[in-house]
């Protein structure tokens, strides 16, 4: 039974404390957070205790940490832990400053630290499915990747404000997302937006509307279609087509009930936000962190991470300057 | 070229109009019709002349009829037609009576007349499909066959009156789809039904809502669902199961477009009645009337509209008297 | 929280086990297990202890018990526990002989013992959502209603011989669902069936393949299809037509995932069998249980257990002699 | 009834001349072709006479000309049916070059000639659907637009030769799709693409596969995904996404039939090629030919031509210089 701190037990943090808990190689010991009403909640539910940062590190019998704090609280917390030898798990991203980022890894190399960042949609059990079908060879070469993720609704301004921007707090995912499915980084990449739903957005230097074009060593095309506002739910899908076919990843609706009356055919809408869409990847992931923390290699590492990072950033000067950058 | 004679150009007598006109062999000779509105629409639009029952039975050039006016006229016709040697399409039914049926079909075998009867659904490129990969093997013995067929609306109850009931009326097209795609004949049929939908059916002593169950030599069994007001547009689906898998017709839809929106997920209605739904199908069953003025056999013949009518009849026995009818 | 002891850890048992410890309002307390293998299983998992069934009964600390031995204990298993005061789950049927139901049932009854059936189906929260919408009124009063129930494949005739027969194994859920959907009990019940998949089957005086038909009070009439072996996973569905337009509860699927290829466009099958299909219906059954150790009237009682095995003894009187049976 | 003469009897010729025909108020008078077998075919099915061009541009009784020859033709003959007064239909495109399209609009506008362009899809009922359901505001103000266009196969690398390239040749119909639905001209384009089918296609110095991106006025971004084989049939999909949900136009199937078996559930591919799957656009679009002989404004015109041609041109600058292309 391994024991796990969580740094950060707010909605993401609630999220792995019940993985933590429901692992049975897993349980919750200790919980970081500095606001009484999440600690409570966590640690009531789970029986941890809360603890200190410093507490944590210093703690000898916690094998791993769970990092769901604020994202510019992330470097550092890696750092601490790697150099107190614990294994670590890390939310998405490590830091929005490229710099930042590459310090924050050369201390995980220096230390050999166990790292998985947590790029959630590689545990989707549907988009691992899709790449499974690719690699057994069902369409052959990949020519070009489709990636849709739309938020149902878009975040504060005061949120958008400490994201990093659209692409670095929102594409990053499908930017990664890209990488993992075609097994190959972008030799170029293009993108342009417009700020079309929340105008405070645009007043943020912001946009809500995104389409990035990447180029690959193999030919294959990728083109990711972003915006903070559906208006149906959570629009994740993929589809990927090669020499022989395509695959597609379809969303997955609320429920399964069709109904057909004088105004058309209806099903469900997409489930409503990463929470309920991804509530069996955040388990897979967890189970990963399991592995990692039994001597497996994580498959998403902070090399994973950086590289992500350093698309959003390119896509940002793509959209600032309107020309494609080479990488 | 075959000249063809129009007996009645009601609506459906209008859909063989303009087939038999496009035809490369065949034209639109002449119209026998006693409404001089629907008459002059017919011969205006194709340049047919009108003539009576009798200038079309002793005119010499006239190779086929399609008999298309009122139901208690066709089995005159068809004897008419037979005796001047012409090839008969006979829209369904033959008769509503099972004895003039019969001696009906008499005079036509008699006169080795070519008939062919107009199940139409028989040709309709989606159930000949369905039976085609049934009969390749792709789901081995047949099992369980659902058929489901709701009109949009209920007919008026002065059209119920002269129908001869909904299981002689409608579901007479069920009774024959499950012979078609079965291949046999059935041992014994259980029929249930329930006037839900407007009262005055039932006052003219009719059901709207109807269930069927057959059982066929093989052991297969065939469920017919009827209804005369589906609220959602022609409901036409059948559903094969077998030993290894299943096979369904879906609904053709208005369109195909999608739109997924606050409320839901939503596609279009099925194609709203019989003239829209079957439009290939009446071309294909002209198709196949034009074979048959060639020297081929009729797929569909009087003795499949014989046992059709049969069944209908045994069906609203089995309802009348909640026993299951042995055949 | 509410200790739960747990009668019979076979595979329907463990679902239950995993519930029971994941709740956080219930503990597995004990297991009562003929078999060392699976009462291991479950007292290493969950640290419950093992008990005999008078250790249960006599265990004033049990609060629940939770029926999931073999279908000749089920009466016995209820009656020792309404004498004992426990708050009883049990997985169906109460027994296969209906006056030894009427008689266990009389036993609750005089000690007004709470008792919870477990028609999973009953919690599924696709055709609870399904009920939700039809009786939202949107598609009015209801006219047909067809269930399809069919296995992934057949069990052996060992199992067969010991099963009552397909309708009181079976068939029982989609009898109760039904009335579950309809809110009404059938007046009338005619049911044929066949053996089309295992001779074996045959041989036991068994079918593997029937279909029901049940007329209600209101006229609305119900059909269920039944099959030991769908070929395909595990199909069920739920089509319920109104004035209005229709419902359906469709299949769950493996995956989301679509693949177009040469040969056509693909989509996963059905989920396997009832452990995947229902999972989340026994989390929601469970709720429910607790939601009756908490003073809650149970949704699915012994009533509805004894009514849903009259309409299984009715069909086979039916299969037998070929007529429709009056209730 | 308007006389028309078809000039050029090929494949896309064949297709207009049953068109011709079949319409109540036109008729095929003449035929200009230089090979002999498509002079005969359409000749001797629709009783047209063979003519040269020179006896069509003076045969007073010609109303209107269907051009359907090479495309290094169109622009001559347009020039030719101006000047003769004839109402005019061109396939797309004008001429691959725009100094050349110029100069023929310029004659057009002179004689003040009625010319229809053929971009087919404009005239398919599910984009003409798709746009209703968006001019009605179903989905708000357009966000962003996705066309997919994949042909089944690649064509010769000899027809590559004198196509044009894919930009000119095939994603011309999305650029002036992406006009047409979004009722805006764009103001900038970045293209990029790829061999990755037929080397031959390379060594022509073409692309097989291909990605364009546009923005518009409005804000909204259109993408364009291109290949020169699917692998499973005629791919034509748009989806637009707009404030309040999205829309999307789906592929066309060839058959209704969904199959359930052991490998998963299986439907049919899209219709193979334009011929199938614009069967209905194609009837359209000449019924609004036949409401331009009458007097109305051609909804497609020589200016929407002009700047389709001018876009795809754009992309080819896009494709080689790596860079975004204002407009």
């Amino acid at each position: 039974m391994f024991k796990i701190a969580l740094i950060g037990a707010g909605r993401i943090g609630q999220v792995h404390a019940e993985n933590i808990a429901n692992h049975p190689n897993t349980c919750l010991a200790s919980v970081v957070e500095p606001y009484d009403a999440n600690a409570e909640i966590v640690c009531n539910k789970y029986g941890a205790q809360r603890q200190s940062v410093e507490q944590v590190m210093q703690d000898e019998t916690i094998d791993g940490i769970c990092i769901c704090s604020a994202t510019n609280t992330h470097a550092d917390m890696i750092e601490l832990a790697a150099n107190a030898g614990k294994a670590i798990f890390c939310e998405k991203p490590i830091d929005l400053d490229l710099s930042r980022v590459r310090d924050c890894l050369a201390v995980v190399s220096n230390h050999q630290a166990p790292l998985l960042v947590g790029f959630n949609r590689r545990f989707d059990p549907q988009f691992v499915e899709l790449k499974r079908q690719f690699e057994q060879g069902k369409i052959g070469k990949a020519s070009t990747l489709s990636i849709i993720s739309r938020d149902p609704e878009p975040p504060s301004a005061q949120y958008v404000n400490v994201s990093g921007g659209m692409f670095r707090d929102m594409s990053i995912h499908d930017l990664d997302m890209a990488r993992f499915i075609l097994g190959e980084d972008p030799v170029s990449i293009y993108a342009t937006g417009s700020c079309l739903i929340d105008p405070e957005i645009g007043q943020a230097g912001d946009i809500d509307t995104g389409v990035i074009v990447m180029r690959f060593p193999s030919g294959a095309i990728a083109t990711i279609q972003n915006s903070r506002q559906s208006g149906y739910g959570y629009d994740q899908r993929i589809e990927l087509h090669g020499e022989l076919g395509a695959l597609q990843a379809m969303n997955k609706n609320e429920n399964h009930i069709v109904s057909m009356t004088d105004t058309g055919t209806e099903t469900a809408k997409p489930m409503h936000f990463f929470l309920e869409r991804y509530k069996d990847a955040y388990q897979v992931e967890w189970q990963h962190f399991v592995d990692v923390l039994n001597g497996q290699s994580p498959s998403c590492s902070g090399y994973d991470g950086e590289i992500a990072l350093q698309l959003a950033d390119s896509a940002i000067v793509s959209l600032k300057t309107g020309r494609c950058i080479d990488l």
